[in-house]
């Protein structure tokens, strides 16, 4: 255990991925209420929501009126996720968005097709020219996310090189603009990563930019996610993406089961990394008490584990 | 990952821990089915009742018809537990019985007094006395557990000394009386271990007894279960104790909720080892089939993941 980091980031999902794929839509209110209980405990990120066809996802269609109210606390970003320059648009005319540059790199054709509607080839041109709109407008390239990186239920497994070759791509353009390579996101989207997975094609990654910053995006569909982050820190990653409570999962990942797809716990994993002495800047009992919320809301017991049997704070004492 | 075993051993304590925990009573005929069930995915050792007091357990009260009526599988053993002498008898008067040689720690004063009625110091002269017992009988003292090996709620933090003094002793107890160290179980009853702790506490023991085998007892009371038991894994831990679907709990422990309390996955658990080249002899698509059961007979959703998302199998095809 002595590669682990100090310090780890995580980015919270929840509100976004948590409520964007569930039927029903949940009152402003009470997302708004969650989202500032997430800020309270400490995160420094909470995607809010996304800005996505109104007809295709109309959870989030009231995205605007959402970041209008927000009553923003200083030390956090919350961003938002658009998937087309109208949603990036609505986005940017939205005072209160936090914009982070981000780009999306697809691996397999058939997820590539049914999530985004284009070819691998012409989604990588497509970001490309995102990565070019975003330096026009002075917007940091901050984050580069691969999904299906480990496997895909559609397309079946995933070559190692398929993910280096987007990290050699993406090395040249940023090269050739003079721009920082950004954070780089492993997405497990539809869990078919290992530990011993993980901890290789975290290798691979960062022999080709042993300086760039590496982020993991997991789901804990098959009950690995704990041991899959475990295998990362080993490796010195600091950075992941997670929903509070276990919330979320992606409605086109062809789950039998939705409940079985949700994203890795942030609190789970926030007291992980705490018991290890493994600094997160953030409140559990706080956390602790936005999970609840989340529960409260959504109206069903919720995948978290550490918001059902409590911290150990308490029992040391 | 180099000095991950290439063979693990579960051992499944799902119809015992599983059903002991509920508040009914389920049928005869359903928990011979998913014993059986359990057997034929290749399971080598199922945990099948226990022969403790009716009036205080009256879910296990039938365990001798139970027995009686277990059509057992060539190369299962199907075992069970026993708290005192009058449950051994009992257990001895059953044929179908594989009777398991195993002993029991305690290593906080008030979880001996509410779980055994006795003080720490006691419950190690009744362990002596069952180790004598076994070898008049010439069984073999196979398993020794320390529960709240890593900390509990009910007397808090656990020293590693407290661990470790029972190590020393127990392989002085062994050497004079010139039997094997029995497989040596850390059992985290309530949900304190963390990969860190975890590690440390398997090299404290090893360094008593480099020769042991060490088992381990884990819940996912926290949502750790599955990191913790790769941790175990890096160290070459072989041996876990497991529940299908993620059944169980202790009701003794003082949660507040008893769904956070299961035990880790044996399915879960297995899939990790498999997919990292680890040997099981399980057939996990068979396994699959026997945690559906358990939720066929539960009649909520249970616990585990891969039984809501299946396996990769079909997928890579």
């Amino acid at each position: 255990m002595n590669s682990l980091p100090r310090r780890v980031e995580f980015h919270e999902e929840g509100p976004r991925e948590g409520f964007q794929m569930e039927k029903k839509t949940y009152p402003l209110a009470d997302r708004l209420a969650l989202i500032d209980a997430l800020a309270e405990s400490g995160l420094k990120q909470v995607q809010c929501a996304s800005f996505v066809s109104p007809r295709a996802v109309p959870q989030m269609a009231d995205a605007p009126e959402l970041f209008a109210r927000l009553r923003k606390r200083p030390g956090t970003r919350y961003t938002a996720l658009w998937l087309n320059e109208s949603g990036f648009e609505r986005a940017r005319a939205c005072e209160q968005v936090d914009l982070d540059g981000k780009i999306v790199f697809y691996v397999t054709e058939p997820f590539s097709q049914r999530n985004n509607n284009c070819s691998v080839a012409e989604n990588r041109k497509r970001q490309l020219a995102w990565i070019d709109r975003y330096i026009a407008l002075g917007i940091p390239l901050e984050q580069a996310y691969v999904v299906t990186a480990f496997g895909c239920n559609l397309g079946g497994p995933v070559p190692v090189t398929a993910v280096t070759d987007v990290v050699r791509w993406l090395a040249d353009v940023c090269a050739d603009r003079h721009i920082p390579f950004p954070a780089f996101y492993l997405a497990d989207t539809m869990g078919w990563a290992n530990p011993k997975e993980m901890q290789s094609r975290i290798g691979a990654v960062r022999q080709l930019v042993p300086e760039a910053r590496i982020g993991l995006h997991l789901h804990d569909t098959r009950g690995l996610g704990g041991a899959n982050v475990l295998a990362a820190l080993q490796m010195g990653v600091d950075l992941f993406d997670s929903s509070v409570a276990g919330l979320g999962g992606c409605p086109f990942a062809g789950h039998k089961d939705g409940s079985a797809s949700g994203n890795i716990c942030t609190e789970d994993m926030v007291f992980m990394c705490e018991e290890m002495g493994i600094n997160t800047g953030i409140d559990l009992e706080k956390l602790l008490e936005a999970s609840r919320l989340a529960e409260r809301i959504i109206g069903r017991p919720l995948n978290g584990h550490l918001m059902h049997s409590g911290t150990l704070a308490a029992l040391r004492a």
